[in-house]
């Protein structure tokens, strides 16, 4: 490939001094140096370079089809129907995947490659407000579903109506450890970043007085208008009690929040004593004033038990936005055109699966429960796993994909760290990656406690890859220990 | 449905006053209110309201399928594959099909349901560069290929880096008339527009002179650093000459801007003294200092041919980009996490088709000379029969999907105008939606030199539709002229 020799920096229109400061300020750790440190490794496994190990496990993302996990065979032959309806006559598929294909095709004017109405089509957020009121026992309305190419698109398109140009910035109250599209997009959206700790030594629930310590805090430098509350935890794996949310909704109204409750985990719950409460739920079930709160709540095709990440699906749910903010929200989002049809197929399949009676719902109900218990059994397997090597503390995975263990560092590796100009948390992360193939994102691009130590792993690989995993996990980290305690 | 009584004003959150006031600033013309009546008016003639119309014809927006094209076989054949891999079995399917299908699922690590590369998939990145230097004659360089989610979020992601927080603002030149997308995400990017003037009398092409005041006018509020041009254009169907393109880059060299392509509707060329010239080429062609120049280029899958709008694809390539801005580039695009791969599946059927012998050659060939033959014939159509309307005067429509008419409003017409509180070309956009069904755009949604009034028709409306559309405009437009004259 003939390349042309780049032109000298100070003739450039842009370079590094005068690009937008906010984009060159946000950072993304799911997806930061030590991801393409990974993607360079499994380059030069693949040239034949000689490594301790054979293969990259990239336990850095939600991404359970790249570890192995097969898609539901009802959301795909929907999909393919809608892509090519000259099926809809093959004898090949169900009645059902039919009749959901030709449902989608119709709201869609014929054909997948028109464009839908920027919020999505209407047929699918009729479907998601049934959904909802399936969920949680009150109504939903379809014109407060915003159909979006993923969770993200969503939460940034719902995070940028509280940002403000001029005059204090706007803060939002996030968690730390927090899922860095929060960090990142507040960056990027020129708001200020207000972080509350979680209590990991209380599974990483939420504790109201380190809310209002955080909030008092933020006060003094930007305008608090927001928190986000990741339930279940995203990097943390908790789900919240019923009572926690019951607080954090007071606490809401009491300093006028709008709450935003990242839900796309809500069928990733593992743990016996606890269940996915919805934050729009318990603010009905608490009524006056309670149920007056603005929110908004956001689903991706991404998570659950389907693992869509290519196909970008998503939904947010706006509850008692203003009128005339909701007009401005969706001429935000016009501008965009419209989420891809083909993503809003899926979401119409995740929250209009099949039905006991039809063909699809014995394979169906089969592929989930299936694809749950076994994210049940890695969940357990991960954290007793970690429990069990030395300097490693982690907390049951109640829910979501991840676990983030704690890690002692001994003194003479946050030296030598130093002595490398990384974070102590980085450095470890660069020697597991660089010794086994194992790629897990450093605490430190999610937040952590000063000087507490952590890496995010998913739970993600097929139970034989985790044991593998696993197992050379415990000989890095004994190796670890004794280069450097 | 039940609803919840909106909570009131002062007690929220986020009100009209305090909300992203860039939010609250831009518009977006093709979605515009206009829009929203025509969506309503559709509801009540579903509902039996007599109209003197049966069905409202969206010409308002570029959605071929949506006006009945029906689309491309050999891309949905792929798609279908792609999305249930358990059809690559299957006698039904092409060889070809099969193989481009197989090679996008290997790239993808076997699945659409894997995220890919923020940037995409390489293999479809790969592809997309050998498409470019096809095309030009000159190397592309797969790097500088970032695929997205049609080409829009291409254009935002890319046009955001040149934003600014403090300071002067950015100023980014616009054709006017222009796509409003464009100075929608510069409201929203808290840059200022800086509108320079397209010659109707010339075909709508550029002129330097026009170039030049207004970056001299701009440069009094703010910091000009790059220049849109669209070609072939929206919404003026006009399709530069290359000595207008040399024009126009030695400007942007003279004037230190980074160009931003809008050539997404390079396939779609029908005037017979015109073909499309890409930017690159011709910086390329003219050789140092102008092949240094910063550019990005822009295509989607939502026009040419395939008119997949509701798919989701498109990419940008950006040329010349300091490395270290290129990187950050990168790092903005991550935290989306990646465009839908269906939609890179989509561009990979644009860039990489059907070869001569290979099966599906014959009808891929057949199926997109048909389209781009009646799109043709469309644009001379519309052209011809505007020109013969009283009132009316139309520019030859040289390319892309739509034709921008002068209508001349008569004094009487403009008074009543005001007297409603509408600009003139809005009444009357609105008083043909209500008289005929027809939805089209009005001018002042993608700026006019000031005193003249237009609005924009996409030529799309299957050519039987777009006679009787045509025949329903004339008899309008004398019933106008007769009540107003």
């Amino acid at each position: 490939m003939a390349t042309v020799a780049a032109p000298s920096h100070v003739d450039l229109v842009l370079n590094v001094d005068n690009i937008n400061p906010n984009v060159k300020a946000m950072e993304y750790a799911v997806r930061g140096p030590l991801v393409i440190r990974a993607g360079e490794i499994e380059k030069e496994l693949a040239m034949g370079v000689k490594k301790p190990f054979t293969e990259v496990i990239k336990a850095n993302i939600g991404d359970a089809q790249a570890m192995g996990q097969k898609p539901i065979t009802f959301i795909r032959q929907v999909i393919s129907l809608v892509a090519y309806p000259d099926l809809l006559s093959s004898k090949e598929f169900p009645e059902d995947v039919k009749s959901r294909a030709r449902a989608i095709l119709e709201s869609s004017r014929g054909s997948a490659g028109c464009y839908s109405d920027s919020a999505g089509l209407e047929l699918v957020r009729n479907h998601v407000a049934k959904y909802i009121e399936r969920r949680d026992g009150f109504p939903a309305d379809p014109s407060n579903i915003i159909l979006c190419a993923g969770a993200s698109e969503g939460i940034r398109s719902t995070l940028k109506m509280l940002s403000t140009i001029s005059g204090p910035r706007t803060g939002i109250m996030i968690p730390i450890p927090q899922y860095p599209l929060y960090s990142a997009s507040i960056v990027e959206y020129n708001m200020e970043q207000a972080g509350y700790y979680l209590d990991e030594d209380n599974d990483w629930g939420l504790d109201v007085a380190e809310l209002e310590r955080a909030v008092k805090e933020a006060r003094k430098r930007c305008n608090v208008r927001g928190i986000v509350v990741i339930n279940p935890g995203n990097p943390t794996g908790q789900v919240l009690t019923r009572d926690n949310i019951v607080e954090v909704i007071k606490f809401a109204h009491r300093e006028k929040l709008f709450i935003f409750a990242d839900e796309v985990y809500q069928d990733n719950v593992y743990a016996d004593n606890r269940e996915f409460h919805s934050f729009k739920k318990v603010t009905k079930e608490l009524g006056d004033p309670y149920d007056k709160l603005e929110l908004a709540s956001f689903l991706s095709c991404s998570k659950g038990y389907m693992g869509e990440c290519g196909l970008r699906g998503g939904y947010a749910e706006i509850v008692n936005m203003d009128p005339e903010v909701k007009a401005l929200y969706l001429k935000s989002i016009s501008a965009k055109l419209c989420p891809t049809v083909l993503g809003q197929a899926v979401m119409d399949c995740v929250v209009n699966p099949p039905q006991p009676g039809e063909p699809s719902y014995e394979l169906f109900s089969k592929e989930k429960a299936a694809v749950l218990k076994s994210l049940s059994e890695r969940a357990s397997m991960i954290a007793k796993a970690f429990n069990s090597i030395p300097g490693i503390k982690c907390n049951t995975v109640q829910g979501a994909m991840y676990a983030f263990p704690e890690v002692k560092i001994p003194e003479k590796a946050v030296a030598k760290a130093k002595s490398l100009g990384q974070a102590p948390d980085v450095f470890f992360a660069f020697q597991l990656l660089e010794q086994t193939g194992m790629c897990c994102v450093p605490g430190s691009g999610f937040g952590q406690r000063p000087g507490t130590y952590h890496f995010r792993t998913t739970i993600l690989p097929q139970p034989e890859k985790l044991q593998i995993m696993l197992d050379k996990f415990r000989s890095f980290q004994e190796s670890f220990l004794k280069e450097y305690q």
